[in-house]
Order: structure tokens, then C-alpha cells, then sequence
């Protein structure tokens, strides 16, 4: 893509409101545009990396047995009724509107009673156990306060996968195959050097959970992080006995500040049960279904990356999930290195490298640079005068530069 | 895809306050779910339908310069306000919401107002323009009434571009670039053949607009159709006047009924100058953006190509848009065949097709054979102790079988 032609500049201007790293940069790259607090529209770019990641995300939950449906958010009270879920004391955070025909209408928040009750029609014997069924759809949370950018929105899309079996065995195993995906997806998007599963309380569901938490200043969770074993523990279970359980040693644990990427955690049969969700099993006795959530926050999840990967100059995005894979800047107003840096816009678009190309010609040679790194794709290649019929390549995390011939560049970067 | 993993089942059990045939073939073939009226869950073949529309959409709308970006729902009322779009005497249709930390949220119907507001921050100069920008996003229509299936929703995913112009040639330049990527798309989606466009009312933003109609007995609109020149015209603007414009000749057009697929028209400078969004021309005085909208609702599109192609046993769903290219039904119990079937199935797969398995061993040749003209995939092909070592083929929508070899099964479909 040309820069000339991509609608978004990169600005000064942030919000005063917005105190967040990862949005002040995303806004100021021209990646997220704010609408209200925790409400942030996707640009060009943010839209190339929210789709990256949930292309990565679906890979990993197809791979293991996942059935991708989409529901919706307009939702019938009755539904949450059932489980005692409408109630504003019970969940405080809904949005709720009001149908023109008369009634009621929630803006899902979550969507465990809505699937349990669509699964009735189609659920009915052991047969049709166990099943997996995720989306990637929106989620609305009527939050007091949204001040972590991307990271506690009111708005913002989630994959939540719901698991369906019949015994505590079939739904353990599914639970670590789940796990084993969610390590492989942090890993896929650049967080797996800092990313560990973490033993948690499981909330008013189950006695524990599992959280993912990535290692991070800016975190508003506590672990207790044992290095060497990849295992962590929420300070909210952090007592000997559960130490104990896990195998971990307090003197080998350091305390972390981390934010929660992931979650998943047993819910039992509670949703299952209000919504009248059974299967017969081989003697046909009608038996309550187990059912498991696997929740992954996108927004929160680029938003951790963007916290934990930048410097004084901009975002650095780890390359499977980058926008753009190359930023090509051409330096020069003359016709003809105007001309190589088409060329080479071309040679690399066609060997299927995703390059944004700095074609602009009011920009000078500080403000491109400065985009650049503001932006922070992976490699950066630069055509000047200059360098002649060479190009400049440089890393966005590192600082040393190398000199390459297009033949040569295009060897490097296929 | 193996039927018997899917976890959707076909049923025969059709809510009762649904009227429209589109709705009802797609929740009996098990692609939709219904919510309530005018919200329907996308489930797994029914969200392949989907990705395939709105990925053939994206396109068209890149190959002519459009850009994708993904807005927000939750809408700041000061944002309508300041086109006179939020007084809900102004527009009926708004689902509104409260803020837990004050203050109203609107759910957008659309997007004019927030779109125009955004590029106030990235648009300044005449260079900056044109632009054409697009999403494919839910809008919510709090709808008095929802009685027609995926055709008239309270909640729908919709493709809308806004062409934002410095002239009216440069904005006429890209309308009918526009006209022909709409034909282009609904050729694709299998309603080349009875789409037309329609010469309409502007409503109140222009004079005129262009509507795209699919001819079907179903429809609300009525047309008059030049079948030769492939144009027609809304009985809303049926007048000698607009007969004498656009060359058509009384004597030659048919009334028809017809469903309103895509629309298309001039929205001037009505929102821009609302929201403050003009850019400096080359004489550095300030115009304002002449702003154009395009819009195509996708549950709309699936609903009318059901409503279209269609027996008394369910969907014919034209290739391009369908779940599966190949519903391979495997027809007995006893392990040979099955085995073969298996291979098929893989040969098939291997080559790159969509194969929908049907190895269900519970079920009878015909309730197999019910279900594949139900789900309504473009091929059908058997598997049984009878065809031996040949595999049966039938094109959805025809009713002659031809036996043939595997080698001639794959060389055929391929």
C-alpha cells in the first residue's frame, strides 16, 4: 500500500483523556481512532493487525476440534432470566435497550446462556457430545471507568469458545488441549517469551482457573512466577497449600506485575441446567451437560503487545502480526531514484511481501523516519540518492543498518 | 466437513412467528439460528455463506480504491446531534443505552455522522482527497415490525463505503465506478441474472439514487423494467419525466416485483459541513467534501438469493456462496464402502474442494438425501453398495444422476 494513498496520517494529537500507552500510540500511528473512553474504531492498519490475530487465533481453535459460529448482540432478557444473569445487581455491567415493539433487549456481555439455549435444538444425545463452538464477535461491558485503552474496554471483540461434554474426563482433556493452543497462539502474536499460565480463582463458577498473563509493567495483576517451570500464581490463590498442590517452591518465585491475556476455566453444569441443555447417554437417562469457557480478548490482546513492545520512538510489532511486513521509504524528489523505489515496491509486492510504501513527496527525509519507527513494522528499507542502486535495510528493533542490492533484498526478506 | 462432527442438525421445527421462506429454509437447513424476530445467529454453514459474501464485497471494494476500516457500535450522542440525527422524531429507528458513568450511547444504524467526524483528523488539504472508505459492520434498526426473514433485521451485518469527493465530477467519476463493482458482486453472488439498476428517489439527501432490485415474487418494491436495456425504474419515481431522462419508452417496461439488494446515491456536503470535515483546495480556501454513500446489507443478499433459488426441498445455493462446493453422502453400514467414501472424501479434499461429508450412520439413504436438497449444496455425489465402484453425481439443480470412476469424479469437479 502507498502511504499517499492510505487515508490515515500519524498525529500529535492524542485525547487528554487518554492516559494508556498502547492507545496513545495506537492513536498517534493512525491505527485505532477513540470514539468515547473504551470505544475505538479500527483504521486501515489496526484493522490488518486485529484480523492477523484473529486469523492466528481461529487457526489455533479450528486445529483443535473448534466450530466457528457468530451470534448476536441484541439478546432476550429471558434467556438471562433463566440463569438469574438480567438482573443489574447480579451483573453490573450490562447495556441495556429498549425494543420499539415493547420489551426489553440486552446487549450480550457474554453469551453462555445464549449458546447453551441455541444447543438445545441441536444437542440431544451422547452422540452428539462432545462439541466446541467459538466466535469472534463483539462484547459490550457497561464499565464505570475505562482508563486501560484497549486493555479494559466497553466495546470490544472476543473470542470466547464454549466447551460441551459429558464427563469431567472428556472435559479435562479438552481443557489442556485448549491450554497447549492458547501457549501456542501468545506465541504465534510475539508474546511467548513473557506469557505464562497461571493458576487463578475460578470466580463464582469453579475453585480455580487458569489465566494467561503476560509479564508487563503496566499490568493490574500480581503473579508469583517461577522462571524456570513456566508456571505462575495469581495473589489472589497465593497461599501454601495451593503452592503446595502445584508443586512450587515459594523461594523460587518472583513477584510480577502481568496482564491477564487469557482465560479459561470449568463452568459446570449451572448454564447447561437454567437452559435445559441435557443429553441421554447409552441408557438413555437424561444426563446435564459440562460446559467449559476459553475467552480471549483481541483488543486486549494488541494492546498488551503494544505495551510490552515499543520504545521512546514507537510500536515494534512482532512480524506475524505487523500490518505490513516492510516499510519501504523513499527518500528523494529527483524522477529517477522515484522510479527504483517503485520498482522495488513492485519486486517486493510481487514475491508476496505486504509492504507500505512511503511514496509521499511533502514529507521530508525526519518525518518519514519518524513514521516509520512511529509505526514500527518490521524491517524498514530505505531508497536515496545516497545509496544508489543499493538499498539500506534495518531492523525496527535494532539500530544497525546494512546495505543490500535489490537482489540481495529480495533474498533476505522472502 | 463431516456431518456427523457438525454440530448443527436440520430440523423441521420452525418458530412460529416466522413467516418469511428465507428465514425458514435457513434456520430447517440449520445455517441460522433465531434470536427473535429480526436477530438470527450466523452457525457454521451458514457463517461460510457469509464469510464467502462479504469477502467477494471486499473485492470488488478494493479493486476500486476502497479502504476497510471496522467502527464502533456504542455511538456519542453529540456526534448526531450535530447533524440533527439523534431526536429520535428525527430518526425512528435508535437503539439508545445509558453509560454507567453517565450520559447516553446511541447503537449505530449507521455511520455518516462518526465517519465524517474521523476524518476531520486525517483530512486537510486537497491532497488529501478523494478517499473511499468502507467496513463491513453490524448496524442495529430498532424496526417496529420485522416480519421478512434476513431481509429486514433488527440487527445485520452491512458493507457501507462512503466515497468523500473535492467535485462533483470527481464524485460522479466514482458512482458509476461503483455502479458497475455492485453489478459485478451480485453477478458473483449468483443474482447477476435478475439484478437491475433502478432508478429511485433520493430520499433526502439528493433527488435521485440508484437502487440495485432482484427481481422475486417476495419483494416489496415494485420496478419497472426495461428487460432489453437491463434498467429500471422504482414506482416512487415512475413519472414521464424520469421516463424521458433516462431514455425508456413506456411500451417497453414490465412491472415487477423485486427485493432492494444494494443502494447507492449522493449524500453532498449535508454531513461534512455538520461535522466541520473540509479540506483547503489549491488556492488554500476551504471547501467542503462532497460525501457519497454505498451501502449492501449481507444478511439481506443471503436472504434474497434463498428467497430466489429455491425448490419445494430446500436452498440451491448458487457456487460461488455456497458452504460446500460437494455434498458427499456415503450410504451403508458395512465397512467397504465406507472406507471408500472415507477415501473420497480425501481425494477430494486434497484437490482443494469444499466437501460437506454426510458419514452419519444413524440415518436412512433418505433422510440423507432430504437433508442434501435441504442444505442445498451445487453438487451431490453417492457413495453406496449399488453405485460399487463408481460414485453417483447430481447437480443440485438438476435431477439427472450420472454414474462416474473416481478419476472422472475429481477430474470433473476440480
Amino acid at each position: 500500500m502507498r502511504l499517499s494513498e492510505l487515508f490515515t496520517k500519524t498525529t500529535k494529537e492524542i485525547p487528554a483523556d487518554e492516559s494508556a500507552l498502547n492507545a496513545r500510540l495506537l492513536i498517534q500511528a493512525g491505527f485505532v481512532n477513540k470514539v468515547m473512553a473504551g470505544v475505538y474504531d479500527y483504521l486501515p492498519l489496526g484493522l490488518r493487525v486485529l484480523n492477523k490475530v484473529a486469523n492466528i487465533i481461529r487457526e489455533e481453535m479450528n486445529a483443535i476440534g473448534g466450530q466457528e459460529i457468530f451470534m448476536t448482540t441484541l439478546q432476550d432478557p429471558a434467556t438471562w432470566r433463566a440463569a438469574n444473569r438480567w438482573d443489574d445487581q447480579v451483573v453490573d455491567n450490562w447495556f441495556k435497550s429498549e425494543l420499539k415493539s415493547g420489551g426489553e433487549v440486552g446487549l450480550a456481555n457474554t453469551h453462555e446462556e445464549p449458546l447453551a439455549k441455541l444447543l438445545t435444538r441441536h444437542i440431544h444425545s451422547y452422540r452428539d457430545l462432545p462439541k466446541y463452538i467459538y466466535q469472534i464477535q463483539t462484547k459490550f461491558r457497561n464499565e464505570l471507568r475505562a482508563k486501560s485503552g484497549l486493555m479494559r474496554a466497553r466495546e470490544f471483540l472476543m473470542k470466547d469458545l464454549y466447551s460441551f461434554s459429558r464427563t469431567e474426563a472428556e472435559f479435562q482433556e479438552f481443557y489442556e488441549m485448549c491450554a497447549r493452543a492458547y501457549l501456542k497462539i501468545f506465541d504465534r502474536v510475539g508474546l511467548g517469551k513473557n506469557t505464562y499460565r497461571t493458576f487463578a480463582s475460578g470466580g463464582s463458577f469453579s475453585k480455580f482457573s487458569d489465566e494467561f498473563q503476560t509479564l508487563s509493567a503496566s499490568g493490574e495483576d500480581l503473579i508469583y512466577l517461577d522462571e524456570k517451570k513456566g508456571l505462575a500464581v495469581n495473589k489472589e490463590v497465593y497461599t501454601e497449600e495451593v503452592l503446595k498442590e502445584l508443586g512450587l517452591e515459594k523461594a523460587n518465585l518472583v513477584e510480577k506485575k502481568a496482564i491477564e491475556v487469557g482465560n479459561i476455566f470449568l463452568l459446570g453444569t449451572k448454564f447447561p441446567e437454567a437452559l435445559g441443555l441435557r443429553f441421554r447417554d447409552q441408557a438413555g437417562r437424561a444426563q446435564p451437560v459440562i460446559m467449559g469457557s476459553y475467552g480471549i480478548g483481541l483488543g486486549r490482546l494488541i494492546g498488551t503487545i503494544v505495551e510490552t513492545s515499543n520504545d521512546e520512538r514507537g510500536i515494534i510489532w512482532p512480524a506475524a502480526i505487523a500490518p505490513f511486513q516492510v516499510h519501504l521509504v523513499s527518500l528523494t524528489k529527483s524522477k529517477s531514484p522515484i522510479a527504483a523505489a517503485d520498482k522495488i515496491y513492485q519486486a517486493l509486492t510481487e514475491i508476496g511481501l505486504e509492504v507500505l510504501y512511503d511514496d509521499r513527496e511533502e514529507k521530508t527525509p525526519g518525518e518519514k523516519f519518524a513514521d516509520a519507527d512511529l509505526m514500527g513494522m518490521p524491517y524498514r528499507a530505505v531508497v536515496s540518492e545516497k545509496t544508489g542502486d543499493k538499498i539500506e535495510l534495518k531492523l525496527r528493533s535494532e539500530n544497525n543498518t546494512e546495505l543490500l542490492t535489490r537482489q540481495a533484498l529480495i533474498a533476505r526478506l522472502k
